[in-house]
Formats: structure tokens, C-alpha cells, sequence
């Protein structure tokens, strides 16, 4: 999505550590039009797979669900963080380790929100890692909905995340693609 | 606005010490075309008032934040909680006491995204004792920008928040407002 690499380059600044901060935009303060162009960009990379749900996690991911949900005339869910499991047998739970913080985290969803009948997309603001995105895979799992992709807006591709979902048979569609960043330079792959 | 009433006596369900749960189509699981039709509604209310940008809290205010957006053509900012305060100068903090949780937890809104120049409109699901929107008050306020009111899809008007908070002179447009509330039985509002 070139609209979506002329963001980065415009408004994207590189932090120290390897983070990109797109906060301007994507994941504090949200342009409301372009998260509708993504939302349309969504629908269209998945107009053929039958989706009846996106699943996203708190927070950052929740204005790119919202926007592709209004798109595709879907409902969303969004899986949330504990610090500690809770585990009462009315949700779905997985176990996500940051790299970003050190630590550990539980993502749980209720069993009401995810059904076997479910053809279920996920969505996403960053694809680095992947350690987010198998959590969600792994909360899928769970539900024996049947996973039909992932839809990220950027994917830190040097950080290896995106390519071992992929070949572990995940589609997944980033809206734009780092191949390389330094504090000077955002490279996008091709 | 009549179908959020619709919505709250078909899917909603009262739990043990006053929550009414709304997760099938609000704050968990979200329906994206009634999102939408909450975006055009506020869009509708504040029509005439100059609107720059839409305040929010995350988790739960964030689709609804998204879809005003859409429908206003304007930014939105989400507030971030944190547990311990982080002041670093660069930005807006405030204290919000959870009376669900028992603690108190700080709002953090970047310095970046808040100016002088901004006309605000407040948005969140729930209005109860009010804690949370008088954060994000408190941040508008510290930020100089211009407050134009505030947007709620619920207000349970039986807690108090939003009379008081009326009582300091804000806006408050709640979508739909109960006036009492049992196991078996929601009473809205005239």
C-alpha cells in the first residue's frame, strides 16, 4: 500500500532500540481518513475469503479492526492483556512473550466471541517478532475457527516474525514492509 | 438514540454489583455497522461545533473513537493508562480512581497530539461516577486546548457522574441514559 509507506517516510521517526514510532498516525493519535483507506485496502486484499470475524488485540490494533470491520461489514473482537491468568473456563487464553518489556502476559477472549462456524481474519498495527499474531493464532486454535489470515500495516520484516508465521502456512498481507531501518533511513522491501 | 436502547435491552445483560454487560456488541466483541451508525450520530450532535479532534481512553472507547472519527473526518487520541506514574515532560498526566478496581491509575496523553489550537470532543462507552471522563477533562484542560463537550454511548445516570460533571458546565450527549437498573429489568430515561 503505497499511501501507507508514504506515511511511514513522512511522519514515522525511528527510536532508539529499533523502534518505529508511528504515533502521529497509526497508534496514538489515528488519522481517521487514512484508517478508513486501510480499513477499504483490508477489505479488498480479503473480498474472496469469506471472513465473518476479525480478531485484534488491545489497544493499538482496535482502530484498524474497527475501520476493516466498518469495511467489510463485520463484527470485530478484541483479545485483552492480563498480567495474570484468570482462567474461569468462559475464555479462550494464551500466554505472549514481549520483547519489547521482558516479560510475559496472558491474552484472553471470551468463548462467546469466537465460534467453529467463524472464517477469522487478524488484524494488527505492527508485525515484528510475531509473538502478538501467535497468540492470536493460538487463541483461533482454540475455538476451531477456521483461520483464513492475517492483515498487519507494517511488517518489520528483519525481525524474522512474518516470515516464520508464513512458513508455518499463515497468509499474511502487511500494508508496507521494512526491510532495513537505521536512524537516518527506512528501507521498504520491494 | 433509540437503537443503542434496542441493542442494550436485546444483547445486554445485567452481572452482579451493577455492571451491565455489553461485550457482544460494544466493548468486546464489537458490531461494526451499528458502530458505525454510533459514529454518524455523534457526527449529527456535534455537527455545528468546529470539532479538531476526538479524545478517547483506551480499550473500550477506542472503536467508538474510530468510528466519530470516520464520520467527522477528524483525528482521533487515545489516553493511555499506566500504573505508575512516567513523567517525562512530554506528557499530559492524570490520576483516575477505578471504583470497579479499587485503585487509582494514570492517564497519559502525548504533549504532541493535544494543542491549544484543538477543539475536543470527549468520547467513551460507559458515563457511571464519571472518574474517567474527568481525566481526560483534566488532560484537555491542561493541554489549553478547547473543550466542546462530551460524547457517551451509555450513561448510567443512577451513579451521578454525568449530572455532576453537567452541574461544571460540559456537554454531555449520551446515546442512551438508564435510569435504573435490576437482574430482570433496564429503565431508560425519557
Amino acid at each position: 500500500m503505497q499511501r501507507m509507506k508514504e506515511m511511514i517516510l513522512q511522519e514515522g521517526t525511528v527510536l532508539p532500540g529499533g523502534i518505529l514510532k508511528v504515533g502521529s498516525f497509526l497508534n496514538q493519535q489515528v488519522n481517521s481518513e487514512f484508517m478508513k483507506e486501510i480499513g477499504d485496502e483490508i477489505a479488498t486484499l480479503f473480498a474472496d475469503d469469506q471472513v465473518t470475524k476479525i480478531l485484534t488485540i488491545e489497544s493499538s490494533g482496535i482502530a484498524l479492526a474497527a475501520a476493516a470491520g466498518i469495511s467489510m461489514h463485520i463484527p470485530f473482537v478484541f483479545a485483552k492483556k492480563h498480567r495474570t491468568s484468570n482462567v474461569d473456563g468462559s475464555t479462550y487464553t494464551t500466554t505472549v512473550h514481549s520483547f519489547t518489556h521482558g516479560t510475559d502476559y496472558q491474552v484472553v477472549v471470551s468463548r462467546d466471541y469466537l465460534m467453529p462456524t467463524d472464517r477469522v481474519l487478524l488484524v494488527d498495527d505492527f508485525l515484528a517478532n510475531g509473538n502478538a499474531l501467535r497468540g492470536l493464532v493460538d487463541l483461533v486454535n482454540q475455538s476451531g475457527a477456521e483461520l483464513v489470515g492475517a492483515a498487519v500495516a507494517i511488517e518489520k520484516k528483519f525481525q524474522g516474525g512474518g516470515d516464520e508465521l508464513r512458513a508455518g502456512g499463515l497468509r499474511i498481507e502487511s500494508l508496507a514492509m521494512i526491510e532495513s531501518m537505521t536512524d537516518t533511513e527506512i528501507t521498504f522491501c520491494d
